[in-house]
């Protein structure tokens, strides 16, 4: 097992640099990377199968594979695999594909949970970026976690932020994700 | 691509502290955070829709979606909205939501593995920790990862020991999370 | 909050170490841990309950729980509890088990996304070590992320390199696993 830094790196922060206690909210670091990425999902409706890029997999007892369930959807999970832009069209170029699940997962309101990965595999980006967190949907921003990643992001870290830049119904939406690393290896 | 700062430290401490040779099992650093919570968990059975805070979603072959299924409910997916309190009554003001999954994963004996969030919006707590492991159940103490959090939590990562603090029967349990963080941004 | 170190070092260094843009792509750090594993996935097919060790619990609503679903397997959720082997061989002894689950995620293709644990109970491991990403699994090797740790792998994070070193048609396959871990507490 190696050393263990990171913990005993405050004592020599506190030697080198000095002591100041914070008592302010402190502002957020850089962050060593930032991205603005797209991604598009159709949701498979028993009549797209064409097109579709994603399909309800679960669902609760009160609840189908073709249409999202009442109650918000609450329960619904539905797997994806959705080609990622550069800008807000989804007849773009796509740069690599976001690959996942996300779920429903309140019966009050539209809120969801989601665990995926952006797949990258062009001149640009090779590698993957994996993210997790909460999804509140209805909030014009939230975040969720960078987790980790391989390729051009080996071992990064993050906070992603998601925006709903489209939906048109329950059959399409666009989230626009700002990827803030702030660990890049 | 920032510099890569973690890797190098090590040499670094040589320099400046010396190096010592761990050959006995090191103690756990000190946690930067710790909270301690609880959340309380209502499964859907078919007749408890009203307060219910949780539905199967998934299940094997053999099961279906308002009974746990045989064989120690391997299999079995569940998404959940689950009231966080500070106490273990399940009555409390709620200060979050746990929200995201579980599954059965073991046929001979009850265990789970989770991948879940505490969203806060309180004035105490504002933003997420995300979570994510296998969860051993019927041990008394079991440890899951924290793999980052956003808000207050941004970029965090620790340990987290959940207890079951109580179980009736195969609708309601409540685990107590005690939340130990490593690392504050 | 603790003090924020991480975002910090970088100031020291170049103020110790002097700064050197790294304009050419640096070589990856070394490991501070390095484990080769592998492990054993039965699929449950209808038929084999007595040793299978994973199980269809979601599928679009083209698909079903006992056969993976048409193009390629969209949709499908499995949940696992595969043994955990030292060696290539399904029968020696298990040295833990990999729990969780995998669901694929294009329908062009085979490839999935994976969400779980190594959990260790042996005499040489305590603990757990949990992984998430993306698994393009028809590419030779392919690289997902260690998220975390617990017991002996407090807090780890790394990069795990998955390779298919066996399958049987649609019920067996074994994947090769090497561990890459970059931080160690």
């Amino acid at each position: 097992m190696a050393l263990k830094t990171l913990t005993s790196t405050p004592v020599l922060f506190l030697l080198l640099l000095g002591f100041s206690a914070a008592s302010t909210p402190r502002p957020r670091p850089r962050p060593c990377k930032r991205m603005v990425l797209y991604f598009h999902d159709i949701l498979y409706n028993g009549h797209n199968s064409h097109n579709a890029t994603s399909a309800i997999v679960g669902s609760p007892a009160w609840g189908d594979r073709v249409t999202l369930a009442g109650q918000n959807h609450f329960g619904n999970v539905v797997v994806f695999d959705d080609p990622i832009t550069v800008d807000n069209n989804l007849h773009s170029p796509a740069v690599g594909r976001a690959q996942g699940f996300y779920l429903y997962d309140k019966k009050e309101i539209f809120t969801a949970w989601v665990g995926f990965s952006f797949v990258f595999n062009s001149t640009q980006h090779k590698g993957s970026i994996n993210f997790a967190g909460a999804d509140p949907l209805m909030n014009k921003t939230r975040e969720i976690s960078v987790i980790g990643g391989t390729g051009d992001f080996f071992m990064t870290r993050g906070v992603a932020t998601l925006m709903t830049d489209a939906f048109e119904g329950e059959v399409y939406f666009r989230l626009r994700v700002d990827i803030n690393l702030y660990e890049c290896w």
